[in-house]
């Protein structure tokens, strides 16, 4: 038997078919075109992406355990309905309903929002396997959350829960898009990494930031660890700052929630052990639960690209 | 039938027997005298407390559900352990066999963490009922956090989570007995708001803050919302501050969990709508739902001084 996953992305609509394990065993995917075309039309191209793929496993419908979507904005995963997704304009729109439909009324199509999904691919099939409650934390553009509890995602009251990048860590402290000051995304996203980058390059002409990176507008989250790497001075502060805002972000979540695991994704993981050893030294120190002898274990997310996938099939094995 | 709850404070062991609705209809206490005894004596007197209650409603140990401990530290819930108290250097104290022992062996005791428990009774009985989840914040000496999902306490894998105050929202801010800095709780307790007051006294000598509090000794958390509202512009400004700080650490919470219901508690909140008014506007403002038609509730708690005899007591009733 079968699951299938549908990662409904800005760029692209990614799609997996998995096995029982949610291991991927064929995947496809076509451009969103996102504000070229209506949903409908992306909808279509999810359900057409299905079938091919069921075709190219030999396999049928009948075949198919369930069928999840991971998908950004608000969603309500009880009736599969995407209430608010600023990015299209979505409002109340009936996703799951939709792709039945276009699959000759193929059930059960489960929906949630992508960090979300994301979240409930690790703890199933990724680098928090076995959890029974684990966050995700995401290192992208923003900072991402997802929240497994009893390994079923935590989504709150009115499924907008687990924006964890949007809290403050330093009040008054730098604009947020969401109208907040000083929300841990601007100082822990990869953006964030790259402002105080380009601040530390201002700051020192002299740096080998300015090697890596010859202008400003060539840094990237890597410049940084690079520049680090090769003993610069002001590279290092940049780390420092980096990972000290990062752990005092992630000491905070240990704190609300004590998860068994705590997964952090995102290009900026991809430092991997330099990142992650130095912040899970950090994050121990502050972390309240000091005399526990259970403490929460930092990971790096293992499911990259694919978390989207795996967490959107992984929605009906976690029902 | 009833409950039986059991308040394990740091001044008094207070007890109270409840009808199947928890509500109290008999109360009694003992001094702690903690660092005075061992904490066997203090089960000794729970036990008698106890007996004493089943006595004055005419009932036996057969026509109670269960009993329940709120005690302060990590508690393990499954166990019925106090794996971790500082307060009275308890480790692993197996507090609900041994006070059963003391009943006759009488079955089921349960145990939580004092702020876990009270957040249940408010949901069970008090300010949250019928929400499925809520957070309850009490604003005290410090800032203690309990969180409630499908009306069950959430714990975290090692029992010590939902230590909402030792979250750090002014990075590099007022130093916390945790060892952190900027913990919300140094900033929205009655510690916090005292400090603050003092703080604004010293600096402004003229304010009608010195005749309401004529030494800083005499500083409470009631003296600036006094004066404030005799219109002293000094003690609003304290006023709009402390406010500021506890919306946004509330925010925080709500861009985390979306609760149904978010119940604060403490002496602070005495103040009724003249600190919640303000307070939740600024939530509101400040959490990423705004789109959201459902809204996070805030209120203040309503079991007062009983929360911790009543969220005991709802332990058995939330199995």
């Amino acid at each position: 038997m079968y699951r299938i996953g549908i990662d409904f992305g800005g760029t692209n609509i990614a799609v997996g078919l998995t096995d029982e394990n949610l291991k991927i065993l064929f995947k496809a995917s076509l451009p969103t075109l996102m504000g070229k075309r209506s949903v409908d039309d992306m909808v279509a191209d999810m359900a057409a992406l299905c079938t091919q793929l069921v075709h190219r496993a030999n396999a049928t419908f009948a075949e198919v355990l369930s069928i999840g979507i991971a998908s950004p904005g608000v969603v309500n995963s009880e009736t599969g309905t995407v209430e608010y997704y600023c990015g299209m304009d979505l409002k109340n729109y009936p996703m799951a309903d939709i792709l039945s439909e276009k699959l000759g009324g193929f059930r059960p199509v489960y929906m949630a929002n992508d960090a979300n999904a994301a979240a409930l691919g690790e703890v199933l099939a990724g680098a928090a396997k076995g959890a029974k409650t684990a966050l995700m934390i995401t290192l992208g553009t923003g900072v991402g959350g997802g929240i497994v509890i009893d390994r079923k995602i935590y989504e709150g009251f009115n499924f907008a829960a687990a924006e964890l990048g949007h809290t403050v860590i330093e009040k008054d402290g730098v604009p947020c898009s969401c109208g907040r000051r000083g929300c841990w995304e601007k100082y822990s996203s990869a953006t964030g990494l790259i402002r105080m980058t380009k601040e530390k390059m201002e700051e020192r002409r002299d740096s080998a930031l300015w090697s890596v990176a010859p202008s400003l507008e060539k840094v990237d989250g890597r410049t940084a660890y690079t520049a680090a790497k090769q003993g610069d001075p002001a590279a290092k502060e940049v780390v420092r700052q980096y990972e000290d805002y990062l752990a005092v972000g992630l000491a905070n979540m240990v704190n609300i929630f004590q998860p068994e695991v705590l997964c952090i994704g995102g290009g900026v993981c991809g430092e991997g052990d330099t990142l992650l050893k130095p912040v899970n030294t950090q994050v121990m120190a502050e972390q309240y639960a000091k005399t526990s002898a259970r403490k929460t274990k930092l990971v790096i997310a293992s499911l990259g690209n694919d978390a989207g996938i795996v967490g959107a099939a992984a929605l009906g094995a976690s029902r």
